[in-house]
Parts: structure tokens; C-alpha cells; sequence
């Protein structure tokens, strides 16, 4: 079995990744870190493990962490960059769900998250975790960035058309919406259900920090510079990203539909649904897959691409499972197999 | 008192007529019609009125009708068109919230709606009840054709952009999203809560009834023909409908913020938010208030204007009571000082 | 008009009162008071009252707050009774929305809230404010302490069949559950819509800080000593307490509907429902009623009572404001005419 | 493989088999049958089912059934009683999750379902598969009736006490809740978001279906007539159903943890959650588990046991894979892995 280490346990991506997990036949959590919840046992948190594990929280311990095959950071930014250039002089191999490698530009980086990067001299071996793109440097990675959840929906639904340059690249619009479990387990009035349910509403409209991350990624299919508005939204749901992507047709196009269908025709998790059919969240809550659909309204030039994943699947653990049975060589979708908990 | 009748009165948009006239100092409903629930009392089936109301569903019954001052259709569309003639041939004046009269081409009506107008010759002189636009004609109107709920927010939140000749009239976006009380109370399985609850979805990509009702009125103000790519979307969530819209700004521009408030200084029922604060669904649920903001974001081409509103109450009959008021000459807000509950 | 002070106004009861208390014909808010947000525009942080309130929150002082006419306080307990004294020596009349004067026992109250009550001498004095009791000595309080929002509904249940002495006093039970607003605006992860939302669970099983309140107003009706099981339970909504009340009939009984209509009949904001029609929380939103019903299934011996209201208003902030308009010789429903939003 | 044919497969509980049989290693459903959606592809109506299913719902034909091993009836009641007889004579084995089979006496069957049973005499041979008690009987039934949702909670909450004789079995309570997936895929207005949603309400107060059910299995297991009063209420989420049931102890007691504990320590579905800590309906979503928890309040003598599932797991087709793993002697638990989707 493959020893896996979990920093930051305690969060949504932490405990999704148990869940996953706990179904996956060769890989075995043995280690999972918190600070404020040392000692405590992980089902007395997350009862819905109970008789899954057998675990306590453990400080993080580099030399512990060190000893484990692969090691998940479920942290929030700031923490892995601190910690990861040790792991991997000990020969761990490491994802990170967080954004310290995300984007590879330290300047960058810096700008958007308020601090200079810790380990900047890691950032170009570092590989971006989007397997539908990177699936070669994933397998001998030493260290992959997990996609944000955010940016894994709209690159997955832009990608074909840039890569086939059908779209103006100075001009694209994604309007994504993101359950509360986006925001993280943390003590916040703003993500209380009082406030939150019952309502909608686009935050971070000036800038969210998915923003270079999604242009870096969309940049480098287009080979040109790309341009993005994005507008989040909070869905007063907990699991789930809709992202609603417009772009300008920039000449004449055969089938859209044939084109996303055979873009995608080996990927066992993105489904190109038929022509006329939309995604929603629900067909996808708690599985790894990615639903999304393509038209073309009035047959107009404006094309219209909508999305759906599980932010906490898809759009992070799952994809970090995904990512580490292609780093570890075995069949990429095992401990990937739920469907959709619908309804 | 001003004696109102109300055909179609088991729907939310009857049932809220309801509960903003109970509040309204010189209205009062003293007719409500209901084929299916004829006989039954008001309060039977919305027991919130209980108290407030000491009346039974009717059939629909034209000459009881002309003995109101004003009728109210809160019906699905292909009702008021048949019944209104004759209630303006007996001077009763007529505020229609369904979609029979928002739209003057009576061709383009037959192809969205589906079947032929049965009294285009009214189409011409029935004015669109959006105060913010057609204050002076709705003050002496016989016939009102409400807006529907997705056009008003999109109108209010284009206008003083179209108005002021800044954006590119063909190639506007709007991602909207509504609480499943816009589709009505009807017995339908897309309408479950175990269907709708806890996901997110677009719906109606290839055109939505309301895509050309829109186009007329953004036409209307832009003086010349204005092009929409409208997506909708259904919110988890009752009520309120958010408007995220997108333009190409076609030249440089001031101050945008600035635009708006003054724009919309004069408007009781239109405000707009200060700069970087953007509007939420909760803060007008159950009220008549329609919040907006604006904002370039990275200060590039793209402008971006997000609008809330209770798709009930400012979407359709607290509008209509608006309306109601400025044809009768009562204050403009009579009724109407609902403020939004929240939390 | 009537002064009015709000201490603590940044919490949910504190808002709503905002909300009434700005359609009311004869009390006007002139000193809000918060620490944490001392400075700051109350529609800043309410973006729903905007336009309704030209006021900044500030901090408490009590010279300013003596200056009022009435002072609620819409504090967590342990604030009101440090500050109450100096109040009412100032001849200003005091509504506490928070526990502190609700239990007459100072020791049952220190043993239930854990410190020692700041001003025991107050207790005795102080009336409990629910209405459709203690009307008469609620008119002539200088200190008036609400009932929480549980207690107001479980006692309005239970008191006719205890009045009548028709139910074993020694074998009460009460199942109840409540919106996620009961437990304040709170950075909580355990109110967390991702931990709160698409979920039910009871919880304080043990002992429930309403319980010895309940106890004490049930066996003041009784005029013996009650003993209830209290089960409260948290719903994934915002707003809205419903109880499930079970008691035992202590002897042959006649008509109980027709004894709960009678019992209630003069009360404006106790609705009986006829009989076989359950209430629900949505038709009592936003508004100040409670509805409730009576029901003996199978005509066995166990009287079943389902009581609904919305925890902030009649369970908190208008029922506060019924107590002001009681004790200022006002019409006892000046400002609380809001129909239940439903849908 | 073991081949599988379901009745009636568009309703939540024929989704759910689908669901939780595509991860079944030795069944594999071969037929499908939906008289309103003959033809149309399985995953077309249910797309979370993509590249699960190459299905198509097909007319139910006994022959085609009676080819299956086993067949699963995820129909209304008043379906099954009709087919079953032949199937039984086809050596074809039958899992019932509808009522037609739970009540042993015809004419209470008919009393509560308002028709006369059409197949009356294969009531006593049916077993009742609720696991926990008739284990053994199930293995060789060749008609199982799968318990209703409802009673699977509160049997499981109170055989403990009532096979012990600790409570008076006269005066049982239970207090349910459940989401709105209990009423089925059904085009009725009463279970739109916009009826259900945001609200809270008990309902057949006068009487559930379910209650002759439980009453007949607790009196099974107490060996005494068992009088039940049950209120069950409708909560706005899709799935879970949670009991909080009550009674009188009937006399001293000593640890009841430890009993609950021993008594469902060798149950692989039943999880006894620790002293003090509640079950919340989230952690048992899409699981096949119930997990409960037991108090006595102030030590007095109502006794309160909590108790959740997911109704359509445990609470419907769940169960029934576990009642078909033990008709077949496979491993109980197989196809049952799942974790609860928590958040």
C-alpha cells in the first residue's frame, strides 16, 4: 500500500480526501496533520467516517511527513511553500491543493497573495495538476499544483475552443457560481447559513485570485495572451461549481458539439453531454466528473459553454487522487468511482 | 377605495398582489378568480392571509370584472388577450403581468409564444409598465403590460449604459439567475424541491421567452437594434433574481459609479450600491427595491453590472402595484415600503 | 415620538427590530449602540435598510442611552443586567430581548447561565413579557424581559391544556426545531451553511438553557410544579421555530379545538388553525403571529399540539415591540402588521 | 452475475438502486421497466447514470421479469401485489420496497391503503427485511418486504428498550422528520421548492401510513400490544430522515449506552453513536447506515433516542440490497461502501 500524509486534515478538501480515500485499494492514509486539533480523533470531527479510520490528528512533523510515499497539503495557501523543499530532498513526492504552485510567475504570485513566495525556486518544476492537459508531466511530477476549483471548470470548458483557435482570446467571460464549501471550514459571519442561504450574490468582482491562474493556463493552449472577466458567485448550496462561459466566435465554425465530443472522447472524467442538454450540479455532487455542454444561441457569434463539477471533487480532492494514481502509475480512476448523488 | 379585481389568483404572483394590496391604504381587492379553486376560500390555500382577507375564489366572470376599477391578470400568458377587450371596452383599466402585451410585434409575439395573438390591434397603445422608462405613458394608461422578471433587472442594469451611447448594443451578455418561484405554482417534477434543491443549472441557452421582450425595450433606449446573449439560470432558492451583465465599453469612459447614481437619483424603487459593494438576493426578498452595481474590472473593456431583485415583488405584482399607482395618481409607493427580509 | 435605543444592534434580533421598528407610526430609533462595529453606518452592514436609517452604530454609553424613552436590549446574555440598573434609575423603561431577567430564581439562573446574576434585586420586578399572560403587568413594567424565541412557542402550546387542567402536568414533551438565525450572527463553524445546510440534527438534549424558563412560566399556568423532556432541534433555514408539543390527558375531554379558538379568540397574534390544518413556519415569516393546532390522533390519550412562529419576530424582536406598544399605552399591533412572506 | 430486473424505475428509490448496484460486483441489472418513459434511455432521464447504464426503460412484462433472479419493486403501493404472485411461481425471488407486503393483516392493509389486497395470502409468507431482527428469515425468503423509511428509524431507535421491556410500550413517541425525496418523483404542487423550501411543517397528524407498520413490528419485538404516536414533518432537503423518539422508562434502569452498544455491536448498519453526541441527518447521506444515540434528560424517566438515516439508502433501496446480499448469501455489506457525503 502506498503510505499517503494529509497536512491540514481538518478542512473540507482534508476530509473529502478521506472520504475518497477510504476507498482506494492501494493507497493508505497513515498520517494526517492539525494544529488546533491535535490528538483529537478524525471521526469525533467527521462522524460520517466513524469505522473508517482509526486515526488522531498528529501536529505536522516534517520527519513524519517525510516518511510517508505521497503527502497532500489540504491547507490554505502560505503553509506547503514553507514546507514542501524539505519533503522533497527526503524523495516525498507531494500535491498540493493549495495555490503556492499554481501560477509559476513568484512576481505574480506575490501580487495576488499579499506576501513574497517561500519556495520561489520550485515553481517551474513544479506541474500544474490539470490532467486533461498535463497528463505526461503528471506521471514523473515530483511536485503537482492542483488546479483551484474555480479554474478547473472554466479551463475545461474554454480549452477546446482555444486550442482549435476558434475564440477571440482577448475577450472571454466566465460567470461561475460555487457552493459554500468553496469558502472553506473556517469561523467566518460571511459564510454563516443565516447569510448565506436563501440568497445569491457575485463577490470579488474587482479580482478574484483564481483570476492569473485560469489566464495562465487558458495563455498557454491559446500560445497567445488571453483575457478573461470573471465573476464569482456564492450558491447558497454546499457542494458544487457552475461555471457559465461566453466567448466571441472569431470566424466560421463546423460542429461545436462534434468538437467538444471528440476533444474529450478518451477522458474519463469530462462528459461532453448531448446537444441541447445542460449540466447541473447535482448530476455530479460527490463524483469526480466533470458535465458540461456547448451551443451556440440564435446561432449568433457568441458561444456559450456551461460546466459543472463538485469543487471538492473535481475541483480538489478527486482531482488530487486522480493526479496521484498518475503519478504512482496505477489506473487513474480507482478510488474515483462514485457517481453523482443525485437526487 | 379603489376597487380591484385579480384573475388568476392561486399563483405566486396572485397570492403576493394579495399580500402588498392587504397594506395598501386605497386599494382594495374585492374580486379573485380561480377556475380551479372556485369556491374556495383565500386563506384555505395561503394561510398566511388568514386575518386579512375575507374572500373566496370565483370564476372568472367578465362583467364582475368590469365592475372593478382596475384589473390585475396574474395568469400564464394566452389568458389576458382573450379576456381584455372587453374589459377596456367598459373602461376598466387593466395591469396584465403575463406576457401577452409586452411585446408590440405581434409576429414576433406568435413565434416565442407559440400561437397567434388573439387582439394585436391592443399591442400598440398597451404601455410597458417600467416606471424607470415610461413613467408619463403608464400614468395615463388603460392597458399596462408589466415587464416580466428577468427583463427588468436586465433593463435596469443596461439602460444607463445604452442611454449614454457607451457600450457595443451587439454584443451584450446577461447570466441571470432566479429562484424556482419564477416558474410558477404548477404541479411539475422540474419544480421538486428534490429536483431543484441543492443544485444549479441553466436552462432555456437556445432563447427564453424573455430574450425578445428585452430586445425591444434595450432597442427602445439604445436607438438601434441591441443584441443579447441572455442565459438563465435556477437558483436553489424561492425568491429573487440576479442579473450578472456584461458589456464592451466602446470608448473611454468617466466615472461609471457616477453615471449610475445619477442615473437613477430620482428612482424610489432603484438603488445603486456604493462603489465595490455588490448586491445580494436577500437584501430586497420581499420588497420592491431593485439594487444594482457597476464596476470595470482590471480596468479593462469589460464592464460588468450585477442587479437584484425579488422576482415576486419588483420582477411582477409589487411593479404592478406601481404601476397601479402612478395610472391612478396615488403616490408612487403607496403599498410598497416592504423592506427586504433579511436575514 | 417614542426614543428609542437599541443596545447591541449588529446581532439578528437587533436588525429586526431595525426592520420593524422603521415602519412604526410612533417610535423612531435614535442610538444604536455595537463595540465591534462603533463608526460604522447601520446600512452599511444591513444593505436592506438603505434608505430607511441615517444612523452609525456607537458605543454604548449609558448617559445617552438614559436619554431615551425605551432601550431594548438585543444582547447575548450577561450584558443587559450590568447595565439595566443605572437605566431604570433614570426613569427610562428597559425591553431586554436577552435572558437576564427571564428567570425569577437567581440561583437556577447563575446555575443554568454560569456566573452569578449582576442584579438579582431586578428579578422580582421585572415582567415576563409574554403578552397573551401578562398583559396587565407588561402595561405597567419598567422592565420587561422577553421570552426566547422557544419558550414563546412551547408555552403558547401547552398553556390552554394547562390552564384547563386537562393534561398530566409531570409528562410534558416538547420536540422543537429552529432556523439557523436563533443561534445568532456568530462566526461559528458549527453555523456554517457547509455544516448547517441540507442537514438535521438535535441537539443541547441534555439541557437546554430555555428549559428551566419554560418550566417556570408552564407551572405559573399550572399552578403546579411542570416537568417537560425539551428536545430543540436545528433546521436548515434561516427563519422559523416549529413545536411539537405531546402531552397526556389526564381525564375525559370535550371539544379541544373549540377550546383552543376560544382561549385564543381575542389575542391578535395567536392564530388557532381550524381543525386537521397543521401550520407551517413559511406562512409566519416576517411577521409577528404564531399559528398553531390541536390535534388527538387515533383519539388515544396523547394530545398532539404543533405551534409555529418566526424565532425573530414573535419568537424576539416584534414580540418586543408588542411589549413597548403595551407598555406606552400604544395599539398593541403599531408596527406589526407584516404578512408572513410565503411563498 | 446475479441478474436483476426492476419495476418501476424512475422514481427516487428505482434511481437510487441504480445508483448503489453499479458498484455491485456480483448483481447486474439486466431490465427496467417504466410504463410513462418506455424507450427512453436510463441515463437521458437520469444523467448522473452516464456511461453507467447502456439501459433503456422498457414496458413491464412478467415473462421478461421472471427471467431476472431477483426483481426489485421501487413502485407506489398497489403495483406490486398484482405482479408478485407470478414472479413467486417463476421461482423468481422479490424485493418489495413498496407497502404491499409490510402488514401481515389483510384487512388493517386495507383499512390504511383503501383498497382490498390482491394477493392476501402471501402476506404470512413474506418476510419483513428490516436485518437487524429477521436475519435469518430473509435468507430464505422468497418475498421480502422491505420496511418503509420512516419505520426503519424509529424501530431501530426503540427495539433496544422495548426487547429489553425498559418502557412502557403503551405510550411511545416518535417525533420524524423527513426530506422531501419520502414523497416520491411526483408532479404534485405540494413538493415544489417553492412550497416546501424554506419552511418546516408536521402532517399527517391524524395518521401516517407508516404507523400500523411500526406498530406491528414493535409489538413483534415487545410481545405486547405497542400503542405509537407518531407525527411525522416534512423538512426542506432532499434526503434524511431523523426520529426523535420518546417513552417512559417503566422502571430502574442502569447504563443505557452500554446496552445500545452490546445490542447492535455485531450490526454493520447500525452505528451507536458516544454518550452525548447526537446524529445529524448529513453524516449517513448516500450511506447505508443508521447511526443513533440514546439520554435521559435530567436523569428523569422520559428517555429520548435520536436516530438518522438516509431514506433512500437504509430507509428504502439500500436496505433492499442488504435483504438481496442476504437472500443470496453474498457478503451483507457488498455494494454498500459508501461514506456519508458530508459536508
Amino acid at each position: 500500500m502506498v503510505k499517503v500524509g494529509i497536512v491540514g486534515g481538518t478542512g473540507y478538501t482534508g476530509v473529502e480526501l478521506l472520504r475518497l480515500l477510504a476507498g482506494h485499494d492501494k493507497a493508505e492514509v497513515i498520517l494526517i496533520t492539525s494544529r488546533a486539533e491535535c490528538g483529537r480523533r478524525v471521526d469525533e470531527i467527521f462522524p460520517s467516517l466513524r469505522g473508517h479510520y482509526d486515526l488522531a490528528f498528529s501536529d505536522p512533523d516534517v520527519k513524519q511527513l517525510a516518511a510517508c510515499d505521497i503527502v497532500f497539503f489540504a491547507t490554505p495557501h502560505n503553509v506547503a511553500m514553507h514546507l514542501v523543499p524539505e519533503l522533497l530532498r527526503a524523495d516525498t513526492r507531494v500535491i498540493d491543493l493549495s495555490a503556492d504552485y499554481r501560477i509559476r510567475d513568484a512576481q505574480l504570485w506575490s501580487q495576488w497573495y499579499g506576501e513574497p513566495h517561500a519556495s520561489p525556486d520550485l515553481l517551474s518544476s513544479a506541474v500544474y495538476g490539470l490532467p486533461e492537459i498535463n497528463r505526461q508531466q503528471i506521471a514523473s511530477a515530483q511536485l503537482t499544483a492542483c488546479p483551484g476549483c474555480y479554474p478547473t471548470s472554466v479551463q475545461l470548458g474554454f480549452i477546446p475552443l482555444l486550442a482549435n483557435g476558434l475564440i477571440d482570446p482577448t475577450q472571454l467571460i466566465a460567470s461561475s457560481a460555487s457552493g459554500a464549501s468553496g469558502a472553506g471550514r473556517q469561523a467566518k459571519i460571511d459564510n454563516l447559513l443565516s447569510e448565506v442561504s436563501d440568497s445569491f450574490k457575485a463577490y470579488a468582482v474587482a479580482g478574484h485570485r483564481h483570476l492569473p491562474e485560469i489566464e495562465q493556463g487558458l495563455s498557454d493552449v491559446a500560445g497567445t495572451e488571453v483575457k478573461l472577466t470573471f465573476v464569482p458567485h456564492l450558491l447558497p448550496i454546499v457542494r458544487g461549481i457552475h461555471s457559465t462561459l461566453f466567448a466571441q466566435l472569431s470566424g466560421p465554425v463546423d460542429d461545436l458539439q462534434e468538437l467538444f465530443e471528440s476533444f474529450y472522447a478518451d477522458e474519463p472524467f469530462v462528459d461532453v453531454l448531448p446537444a441541447g442538454v445542460f449540466p447541473q450540479t447535482r448530476s455530479v455532487k460527490g463524483s469526480n466528473r466533470c458535465q458540461l455542454s456547448v451551443m451556440r444561441p440564435q446561432n449568433r457569434d457568441t458561444v456559450v459553454v456551461t460546466v459543472v463539477e463538485d469543487n471538492l471533487v473535481k475541483g480538489a480532492s478527486g482531482q488530487a487522487i486522480q493526479n496521484m494514481n498518475i503519478m504512482l502509475g496505477l489506473p487513474e480512476g480507482m478510488g474515483l468511482a462514485n457517481i453523482g448523488l443525485s437526487p
